[in-house]
């Protein structure tokens, strides 16, 4: 049981290590860029020998796609979670604007790597990246097509809308700055404000 | 008078030959990014040896910023061209989203430098790359201000708006595909009806 106990403290203690250490390389990838960033200054950056990451990581590339697979898992669950609450249409894609101008907004340095740093992924990473990026573009669609169907939302091309709404939020990364005046929360209601006002026809009025 | 006409008929060569080079400069700097294209690849792309090109250019980043400084002075010119129409902020607005949208959809190659390579720039050259952009979002956020005034718009702040109208279109480089089924006049059409939509009151829908 002792034994069990001190491996069962061991285990937590590696997990955190490892989220720690994942969590500072995606700073340092997000303001320096993947490729100028050194095994090195990621432990130093923390205060260990490279020898630590070492423990837990292969290289840096298994950095990065740790960081990946986290963003990947964290967007795909949210968008899961939306679509298993069964909402109609419209409060749907406003949860599901909200959620993604969140997730870009709140972890910015996320964002970053997401949109800049696939070309460091290998391969196969990188068909994971769009079978992910596939699969969450249909969850957006298929809730504008039934949108459209129910006569709730405007009769447009859903792929021109989802690439509308999701751009609109993906290039936050450019612009928002967490000194500014407007908190994550107030962006993401206007754009869900504003988009909403775009797909929603008088009929989807009443579901708002 | 015969030595003007050659000497006439040598400046459009040399303004042609120019542009070429721009041109084909500006599509190998956006499929294989600027770092990785050398002055032989630009050369030889047009059939020329590289001594063409440096009779041009004194080197690779005047052909960055010749290109930086042509995006700039368009879109200046574009948004200068619709504010002088002096069009009430309802159709001002439309018309800076379309062309918006249409100088991004239209000259790919363009938004992925203007997007892309801002760091290969020198620093007063970012500078007024920098300047250009204020004075750009300024014309953007006075014609949304005046709106809000008018009480023709919502009483959005400007600037979110902006992020959001320009975010849209800039995105539109990250999916848009020339082989798809929408033109860039369908795209950008569309995104004018969901986002005026999104801003417009119900009193400036008589300006519509």
């Amino acid at each position: 049981m002792a034994k069990t106990r001190r491996e069962e403290l061991k285990a937590k203690k590696q997990a955190y290590v490892q989220e720690e250490i994942t969590s500072a390389a995606a700073d340092l990838f997000a303001t320096n860029g993947y490729r100028s960033v050194t095994i090195d200054d990621i432990a130093s950056s923390l205060g260990y020998t490279k020898s630590v990451v070492y423990y837990y990581f292969k290289n840096k590339n298994e950095v990065l796609w740790t960081i990946f697979d986290q963003i990947i898992q964290t967007w795909t669950h949210d968008v899961e979670d939306i679509l298993a609450a069964k909402s109609s249409p419209v409060q749907a894609l406003a949860e599901m604007i909200r959620k993604h101008a969140l997730n870009v907004l709140e972890r910015t340095s996320w964002a970053a790597i997401y949109f800049s740093e696939q070309s460091q992924l290998s391969d196969p990473q990188r068909q994971k990246v769009d079978a992910h990026r596939r699969e969450y573009t249909r969850h957006f669609k298929d809730v504008y097509s039934q949108g459209v169907k129910e006569g709730v939302f405007r009769d447009i091309p859903p792929l021109l809308v989802i690439g509308g709404i999701t751009g609109m939020a993906n290039w936050t990364h450019a612009w928002y700055s967490k000194d500014g005046e407007l908190s994550p929360e107030e962006i993401a209601d206007h754009f869900v404000t504003i988009l909403l006002d775009g797909c929603v026809t008088k009929k989807g009025e009443t579901d708002r």
